[in-house]
């Protein structure tokens, strides 16, 4: 980025339409000397879609909703832009076309495939969607030594680490990751119970995607990061420390073996972590709100609660045993947080859920690609299952 | 550090009696694999010396106090080690000898002489004399430059900065200096005014020499820092913000034009520091003890009070001066803070005697090397002189 005869980064957004793309959207306009949208894909806000690229001008977009291409394809078609629909055609287009950097923000376990297609296709992945490496963390990894390919991390806590890394030649004796605490983390166990969508989805320091705000709210956020840490960083579970930490300043810190700490730290801000993918190794300029520590005035640290919080406990379960566990886990919260999010179920089930999915699911110790695919599969099925009966007894 | 089969790295320690190069010696002796001492010096404290150099089989001693010479050279008789003494032999010695890191530990403005026959002699600096830069900044980073030598803070500040900005390809934003604020923080100007020496000596985090604890009471050494991360980092004062911090977890903080700032954090232990610039670019096992965050429960920030610590706001004026006036300011504390220690001032004399020394004594815009310590001298008198009346008056 200090060349200024370097030529841009051509990038793809895949999930342009959500929280991430959108903010990624306005990082690349202000740099528009620096980088260049390729490939913009959404999942059915056509749209919005439409407008960003009437916008940014990519070379394709792909809509994932087949019964919404006819809409995009007739709006763009005086654009010169290529239109797709379908997820495959995303796997395709990676596979071949002129990308260096493939943002993966697509929401859940459905970024796995692209961003396989993406590694496949030797472009650097800047890593929004956390599923996939919490599903198939070790085949993913493996996957980008085998293609040299970067994973640059784009969670505000991973990419804390990561920035916390640069420069350091020592191996990392413990990771700290920092979170909030969300909604309820003052909250007793009744009250979280009970806690509605409305109280859920008001978290204190984030401005996020549904999904992501409520697994915030039940720490299974937290967990599910726990598990990309694991995997990104090549750290044993046990050196990995959650803290949580309200204030939502120190995005996470690394422990190295002379005693010293390396933290980094923001107003909260998601527009830093994912023009830092943009950029990296370089940083530039960003009209962030600087910290202003005197008027900061604290900064508080605790311990998680597990037994409030027992999605967290899950995760560090589910991570301990390995193979296809974590994938089974975040397969049955995807279905216990999308019938929370249709309010068909309390907040206390999405533990329950999960938990009595792990124990119906049968467990793969060295899963391959194929077995996560299907274990994801029949991990859906049986929390549908599970969910139903609730629903039916409640 | 790596590599098992890289070669010791052979050090000098200046001023291996006082706190710094005790810890120092701490630090080489639990990795006698990696570093190995070529040189000790003294300033007076020969019996230390003596059982340092029995312990430590260096090549060379050298006792600044040529009185001390004899008790030196015959208790060492038998050892194989060469005792020199007198401040001239440190700057031979440095000049010729298998050095490859020299640590700058002595205490005031003696420290610059030795330092410029350190970088002409090749040698890596691990400054830990901040009155070496304030008194001479622009001159040593330039002959540094010069001679291509790094000079490595061991500060735990500008080791703090230094650790922060590994791996950044980016200018910096600002220097965010850190400070517990000292024993007075929560004192009243009468209350400092009239603070005893014991008092003074207190200080609430940090066990340190004598003078640097003063300086830490009245909050110079706050202002020393600035001087010294003003040349160490090359950037303009204004971008520096001192931040008190009571709890010295942060050491001190870099932020970027993203708005990211990177920020090192421990427990206070000096060791980190010293370790780190002997072992830099890698780090090494250190049995420092960990934070343990949830232990810490709070972090604080204040902005400093420049009324009530007006040595503060002295050495801000001073560094926007420029010249010498910086080492007019740092020989003037000297005196008073001799003087301070020797229960012949109050501590509110302090900021008096430096604020009247730099009316007196001559400003030099462009100071070479020469009158960097022609200054000195007649800036010890000057302060002298303001400091006979003083005593006299009252």
């Amino acid at each position: 980025m200090h060349n200024p005869e370097r030529e841009k980064r051509h990038i793809a957004i895949l999930g342009s339409t959500g929280s991430i793309g959108t903010q990624a959207l306005d990082v690349i306009e202000r740099h528009s000397d620096l980088f260049e949208i390729e490939l913009l894909t959404a999942n059915t806000n056509s749209k919005l879609l439409i407008e960003q690229a009437i916008k940014f001008k990519p070379n394709t977009v792909i809509i994932c909703d087949e019964n919404k291409y006819q809409e995009v394809s007739i709006a763009l078609s005086s654009y010169y832009i290529k239109v797709f629909a379908g997820i495959d055609s995303i796997c395709d287009i990676l596979k071949i076309s002129n990308i260096d950097i493939v943002l993966t923000a697509m929401v859940g376990f459905s970024g796995l495939k692209p961003t396989i297609a993406a590694i496949k296709g030797g472009k650097a992945i800047a890593l929004a969607n956390k599923e996939t490496l919490v599903a198939a963390g070790k085949i993913i990894t493996s996957l980008a030594s085998k293609y040299n390919v970067p994973i640059i991390p784009v969670d505000s806590e991973h990419s804390a680490i990561f920035q916390c890394l640069q420069g350091e030649h020592s191996d990392i004796e413990k990771i700290l990751l920092t979170g909030s605490g969300g909604p309820f983390l003052n909250s007793s166990i009744e009250e979280i119970a009970s806690a509605t969508k409305e109280m859920a989805l008001n978290h204190p320091k984030w401005k996020m995607g549904s999904k992501v705000t409520i697994d915030s709210a039940s720490l299974m956020n937290k967990g599910l990061e726990l598990i990309e840490a694991r995997w990104l960083f090549n750290i044993s579970p046990k050196n990995i420390e959650v803290v949580i930490h309200p204030q939502s300043i120190i995005h996470s810190m690394v422990q190295f073996s002379d005693g010293s700490v390396i933290a980094q730290l923001s107003n909260p801000d998601m527009r830093i972590p994912i023009q830092y993918a943009f950029s990296y190794p370089y940083r530039i300029e960003l009209n962030s709100s600087r910290i202003n520590f005197p008027d900061l005035k604290e900064m508080t640290f605790f311990s998680p609660d597990l037994k409030k919080f027992s999605c967290l406990s899950i995760a560090y379960d589910s991570l301990e045993k390995g193979g296809n566990a974590p994938c089974i886990m975040n397969a049955a919260n995807e279905i216990a947080v999308q019938a929370f999010l249709e309010d068909k179920i309390n907040f206390s089930y999405i533990p329950e859920i999960i938990s009595e999915t792990l124990l119906k699911c049968q467990f793969i110790a060295e899963p391959d690609i194929d077995s996560i695919f299907s274990t994801n599969f029949e991990a859906r099925k049986i929390a549908l299952q599970i969910l139903n009966k609730k629903i039916h007894k409640s």
